[in-house]
């Protein structure tokens, strides 16, 4: 999927693109998600359903785009003047968006898109720990690897919101928090 | 659901489980997932879909149930002598199972049935870690929480077979069982 690459800002393919994405948003609002079909996106977005299958390939890959717009964070990450803080705030917020009904749904929609989706959903994650670790470098503190803080703080979260029942609390995040750390000093 | 709840072996009802479940494995051989529908597995199966949709609730529930089979260990996990070479002959199974693509779908479908079906995944995982804990204070090792090694190593794997495109190796895993046991210690 490329759908995002190369598309010049109000240019004829940006405005189908923008009004496909809206008309999905809107229609995800009134309905369920299994009653979305293509024709039903494109009567909404005023564009014709080959149209959406020439850019898109199918009902799955365009879920999967928007919902990857949906995860594309609105800015850098909180900066709370430590490592700790800025991964522990990273991290609540992280749970509270994901083990939302929305936030669910999202990450289950990339899934169905299948490799490629869900792929740029971890690039996205990994940019903004880049962010936080050049902070952390700037403030002379010790650093973990990125795929550290992939491995034992974003994992469990996503593991646990789609695998178990429970509720998570922010003591749990503390926890991972402490675990990345850890993996630090060692 | 609680389909596999009180069903008697042997019985009527555990008759039109066994055939219902036979005949879901053999059509995702034959065709692609998408393509199932519950008249087409009710023929396969003689029965009607009324029987199907009493018992199993809808499609996604049917398909969540049957990955549910499939996941179940055929045995105890192996024992290797100490908890380290236990938890990397599990992790190593458990991540090419897991990361193959029947794996990967069976994944999928549990996690399309919703909270039950997925939440049994993990108390699946949790039972075999059950043993391998008890044989490891039976040698008299220190040994971890169970939720460490569903954060540390079930949550990385999981994570990963899922949103990156990556090949995972076995010395991945071993990374992994490392920072199991380097959370014991501490």
């Amino acid at each position: 999927m490329t759908t995002n690459q190369g598309v010049r800002p109000g240019g004829r393919s940006a405005r189908v693109q923008a009004s496909v994405h809206k008309a999905v948003t809107e229609l995800l609002d009134e309905r369920e998600r299994g009653e979305l079909t293509v024709p039903m996106i494109a009567a909404r977005a005023g564009v014709t359903p080959s149209t959406i299958y020439r850019r898109w390939g199918d009902l799955n890959e365009l879920l999967g785009d928007v919902a990857l717009q949906r995860i594309r964070p609105d800015g850098e990450p909180a900066d709370t003047g430590s490592l700790k803080g800025d991964l522990l705030a990273w991290g609540i917020q992280y749970m509270e968006e994901t083990a939302s009904v929305p936030g669910r749904a999202v990450v289950l929609d990339l899934l169905a898109a299948g490799g490629d989706c869900s792929g740029r959903c971890l690039e996205i994650a990994r940019a903004q720990f880049g962010i936080l670790l050049e902070r952390a470098v700037a403030r002379g503190e010790p650093v973990p690897d990125k795929d550290l803080i992939v491995d034992r703080l974003v994992a469990p979260l996503v593991y646990r919101i789609l695998f178990s029942n429970q509720q998570l609390e922010e003591g749990y995040v503390e926890v991972l928090v402490d675990g990345v750390l850890e993996g630090v000093a060692s």
